[in-house]
């Protein structure tokens, strides 16, 4: 039997929930060697605070697998944190999380990598340009595209299985008005060819079918309601359906996610953030995570952002930690059965 | 006791499912006088057509009410309709069905106006500009402005009780492109009193709280991604919250439908299509409607288009259309109450 997977966790802004997210981790059984990259005295003592006595180890490539135990690989913070107190002097040392993780996946000491929140804001207050966990992995990863995906799993009552949204976007973090001019045949291209082939290698849909909005409400209607869909979308789509891929769409974003659409696709792309994401937090609330497609490297994140407010009360919830706990194993599993 | 008040239904594009749904409503006890607006024998048949026979008696202001009848104001068809062929010869006729409807609650021979879906393109294709009920509704009620908001219930499972949820938007039916340029303070400031006024006033919350969405992802995130939030939006926001109003915002579109969120408001405002009405018609799938608010009327509507493949089976949900009835109900005794 080979040795379980060692998955690096960054444990985000350190006044935020994610130190404490990450002692969480323990109170599972995991089919993996879990290495927390954070300050170790910082995680012992936010653990300590919610309630939690774990016994962290500090991590070495070769140590033995200890089920219910986590390693940590020690990043000292620049100055203590306090829960809920945000301090431009750890900004670096939030960075210095990430770049360890980025290093040891690049390696392969790390099979995945698995992040808790940052705090975008003070790190640009501290001078550094950052504008999110996936630009700053696409530049470390020396990769000239990625593409984001939010998913989780939604409904499940009245009888009913539980079904996954799975839902990427062409444009991330850009002001509304520069949408329509940043949705460009080659951007629109390249996202559905990593979409497509990271469906097939990293999630296991032998031939993905994926549902693709419309830029304008209506997807245009017939160009009554501006012209991307018929200018731009519409021949990107007829030129990858030629190799084989499985396109709907361009799709009206208002009614694409009722659940007989949904049904017909395993991924949608929307054109921007909000189009997207607004219903993929309404449907997954709290249990929702973030992949980033297209890297060298595995990489999945919690959905959700540092809760200041609750840093430190023991009160927040590791679903979406959790979550994309599972989403890298499954990664991984699916990627190793295709090697 | 007073007698029940008459409510007009349009029976929309006659290729549709709107004539049968219209049927459909003889299934079921309301307290009202019911008014179907289209033509007889398309009612009739395509009732008959679907399973239903029904006892139409032409309109007259004074008739008895007789539970559990229908009565048709009949107007003609310029050409016999086949379900699911569209016949751009029809579109006036849609068009004078609607108007038979307002010019009737204009003069208070109806209490409210209910409309099944039109068929926007072929009403265009037989050259007649037309780009919706809710504009059409405006001009011919000589309003200049209105607001067009879609409500449904969801949840209401795992023993919690159903909530409702209600989308009104800042703008509509635009190209994507011009959304940001049409977000002015001066629309803003007009939606936001005609919402709070209806709310209200014909929704019957005393003092409406409105959840207020950025324009941009994340709402600008501080001016990062933006600067609509704090250039147009939140000045607006200010001037109205001295009033008195209860406006929270502007919030991230993409966290705003998370439940403890919606709790907080008893309606949200979008800034456009495509951010509201992708979560608003997951949640409530089959049973939205569409209420055009700050009309001298009452008008609403089902959220859903014609279904021109689903037009004669009968398999049509007349879900939505029950639910518009209900609401024009609920709105016209809340009206009462206050006046």
């Amino acid at each position: 039997m080979s040795s379980p997977p060692v998955i690096a966790v960054t444990s985000g802004e350190p006044a935020g929930i994610g130190p404490e997210l990450c002692g969480m981790l323990a109170g599972k059984q995991w089919p993996a060697r879990i290495v927390l990259i954070g300050d170790a005295e910082l995680l012992a003592s936010r653990a300590a605070l919610t309630g939690l006595h774990l016994g962290l180890r500090p991590y070495a490539v070769n140590n033995p697998v200890l089920p219910g135990t986590l390693e940590v690989l020690h990043v000292p913070l620049a100055t203590p944190s306090l829960p809920g107190v945000l301090d431009a002097r750890n900004a670096a040392y939030v960075l210095q999380t990430l770049d360890a993780a980025i290093t040891g996946c690049s390696k392969g000491e790390f099979a995945a990598m698995v992040t808790a929140p940052v705090q975008k804001s003070i790190i640009n207050d501290a001078g550094i340009p950052f504008s999110g966990h996936t630009e700053y992995l696409a530049e470390h990863t020396a990769t000239p595209r990625v593409v984001m995906m939010l998913a989780g799993e939604y409904g499940g009552s009245h009888g009913t299985p539980a079904s996954w949204m799975r839902v990427a976007l062409a444009t991330t973090h850009l002001p509304l008005s520069a949408v329509p001019a940043a949705v460009t045949p080659a951007l629109l291209e390249e996202t559905l060819r990593i979409l497509h082939a990271d469906l097939r290698d990293k999630f296991g849909f032998a031939v993905p079918r994926i549902l693709v909005a419309g830029l304008n409400p209506h997807a245009g209607e017939g160009g009554h309601m501006g012209r991307e869909e018929i200018d731009v979308i519409e021949p990107v789509l007829a030129r990858l359906r030629e190799e084989g891929m499985q396109l709907i769409g361009p799709l009206p974003a208002d009614t694409l996610f009722v659940p007989h659409q949904l049904a017909r696709g395993d991924a949608v792309l929307a054109m921007y953030h909000d189009q997207g994401l607004a219903t993929l937090k309404f449907a997954t609330f709290g249990g929702g995570i973030n992949v980033t497609l297209g890297l060298p490297i595995i990489r999945t994140s919690v959905d959700h952002g540092t809760a200041l407010d609750l840093a430190g009360t023991g009160r927040a919830d590791p679903g979406s930690l959790f979550a994309a706990m599972d989403c890298a194993l499954a990664m991984l599993a699916t990627q190793e059965a295709h090697s």
